[in-house]
């Protein structure tokens, strides 16, 4: 088994200094820390709580700034697609083209993504179970494409709330494709500040470390040097001067993790 | 207020006379019930379990079709749409654009809907709050257009379980705009079948009665003739030989239930 | 079919005479509206939120007022029992014992209440689906005790908060016994106020008239002269004077639904 | 932080003998370990599935052998209690009382449990959020007893499931008292077997893992030598022979833990 994947990086793109500070700064942590690092950041928010929040760069200038951190940082690059539509040219600017939870059983969006021979990584939506993954990724196979990943985002839990079933993580793998544990959003409360959504950032970091207690491929952290600042998700996503810690903490946990296999 | 207005038809389109024929059947069965009657199906099931799973006739058959529905038998049309490029051709076919449930949030599919002037009704994601609703609602009203519908199809509950709260048609209804019970999909069992959805078609009628009781202003209930043999959602369909009886009851309850408003 | 019961009465017992006056403006209402009435109240809160919370007026002193309101209103008396030792003492002084919520699995208290022979009242824990309530309905049959009811209190949905199923109503009628909708509790927001719940009373109503018009055999419903002033529930409790008006209004629904059953 | 206590033993008391056998080898296994040992067993399981559910040997034979197993095997013994006549017996017996979740609101058994002096292991109910044991604790600190445990089982989601939500140990911890996670009925299905409640056994030591990480105090794992022969709760006990190796393994998740404290 290799060592822990870190997925992180700004909610959404702010500009290509932003990105590349993020990215430079995120590869240094986890460099250090022995673990393999993939930036992460969105061109557009699709599906804002509200109409006024902001969206973001748009996919022109932010697959730009996307290929920049890839060129200039030298670090594989994940963004979210939306749209068919979008699935080829992100495929030509980043690595790894990320299916949103929401959008997660949009078969015509699966395929296209899977067509462009990228890594897909679907996030499991709010309303499935675990097993209901399966469908979805025989649909991005469907295409001869089997770079899959699959993540844990949290599962709808009355209103406004969501909770992280650990049994998804163990059960998910148990398709063949690396799991991912979203500890950024699975602490999210949607719409639960009325035009936004809230957070709770303080359960993130526990929420990563159950998750790699039990052996997983990757984990997603979103993180920003201005987390209250930030242009979306300020509420749940980590204070960038507090990765390194956290990082290296994770990959102790994962070590021992990866030496002791949870097989169902 | 109004009488009830009935929004059926089969889940997915099959063919034109098919359609005609149910599109026929339930005009008469309304007529005769004093019921307004909207015809419902779908030229393209976007997000089915499973990948083998039947998607209908394509947008352009299938526009065609619902046209068709609308000059011949002279009945509203409703269809739901799935990406931007969509709404325009589809709002020139049918009366109502649905926005599905997984797609509520999707800031760009409301927008170009509400753009077209057409009624659009959104249905209220299996991930949402009845309040989270307010804000799906300014979005399309902040296109100029405010000929809205909202339905209430369940909310997730667990894993492969819907629940639906009756507390949120009147709390929707507190946005002003018309609020429509999907008696259908809130009885579906999403993935319950393994590569299909399943789903309690006994329930259908209790949960259109109960909702009917609240005074709302329309009813949605899928009917084929042969549910078992449907190509989708057969599990939670109504016979269409069931539907007058059905109708009769509802029509009952609905003019009780206007006689003695309720107001949050 | 019979003509609804109605089961109202304030939360907890404060008086003799708050209880009578409360059972006689009950009675007259019901009599008018032609349903049958039954009165509640509790002589013990044993599971207040906070140990601070007023419990009542005690097993002693609130029998013998139950006992009064059945001999001074002329009225069957219901209340809840919390130990097997006070089911016979409640069974000499009122007519329908009931099983609290969180208690429902508790075998003693099963079998102990329904020895007695008086009428069982078993609210649905709110950790159970309705078909769980097939081997509750066992265990005080084993008693040679068919005199049974069955009531919907809301289910767990998240963290404090509930929901009802409607599907919850017809399915525990398959047991062939009486179905009650609890109206008052399944609006509660269990811990929702921190040291007591909260509750939505405007929704009472709402889940009333849905449940009645499922042709259920009774609604309960707590009231009160001053629900803000009631030493507990007061946040769902209805306002007594506003019960008239309800209760006509659920009897017009009963007469219709009693003349639509339906059967699963 | 002190090194993970392990609570375990059967769910059920079968004989002298048996107790004496398990607590033995568990005893053996936790010394090698590292970890302190507690040994579980119930005289009555008074809220089975269905009436005719094995109970168990009842209070006096029952209390007779886990005083046995405190003397013979020299451990510290944790029972449940259900009724207030039981604390005091029962609390003679054995070290720790346990209040069963669904009896966690049930203020004169708090009461009565505290009241002992005896340690006190609340189970949080399937319908409690985490931040609701703040009043539970009040109730059994208001006897004057601080020496209290609180226990994670599972929180209801939808029917017939429970889910673990790993937010509810921290926030839990933040009442300073010990957090344990009962690794066993947080992966039951309640219910989910008709008469009997269903399980997943596989996952006990996922959900195990998973909170050991997050540094709680305690972990509680029924156990039996021929689990699906056992009289109760079978579909989730774990097969003694395989606890050498799970303690082992959670001992090395504790040492990491313990060493890198999570702090909300």
């Amino acid at each position: 088994d290799c060592p822990l994947t870190v997925i992180a990086g700004p909610c959404q793109l702010e500009s290509a200094d932003h990105a590349q500070m993020i990215a430079g700064r995120m590869k240094e942590v986890c460099d250090a820390a022995g673990a393999q690092y993939v930036f992460k950041a969105s061109y557009d928010k699709a599906n804002r709580t509200s109409v006024s929040g902001k969206r973001g760069l748009g996919i022109e200038e932010g697959l730009s700034v996307l290929a920049g951190v890839r060129k200039e940082i030298g670090v594989p690059v994940l963004t979210d697609v939306h749209t068919e539509a979008q699935c080829a040219p992100a495929a030509e600017a980043v690595d790894i083209l990320q299916i949103p939870a929401f959008l997660c059983r949009q078969t015509d969006l699966l395929l296209a993504a899977g067509e462009t021979g990228a890594a897909i990584n679907v996030k499991k939506g709010q309303f499935l179970a675990p097993w209901d993954m399966d469908n979805v990724v025989a649909k991005v196979e469907s295409t001869g494409n089997s770079r899959i990943l699959l993540t844990e985002r949290g599962t709808s839990f009355g209103y406004n709330t969501l909770v992280a079933d650990m049994r998804a993580l163990p059960r998910m793998a148990q398709t063949g494709y690396p799991v991912v544990m979203d500890a950024t959003h699975s602490v999210q409360q949607p719409g639960g500040q009325g035009g936004s959504s809230g957070g709770q950032r303080e359960f993130a970091p526990v929420m990563a470390r159950a998750a790699v207690s039990l052996g997983i491929a990757a984990v997603f952290i979103e993180t920003h040097e201005d987390p209250d600042n930030a242009p979306s998700d300020g509420p749940n996503m980590i204070q960038l001067d507090q990765m390194s810690a956290l990082i290296e903490t994770l990959m102790a946990f994962d070590r021992l993790a990866k030496a002791n296999p949870i097989n169902l």
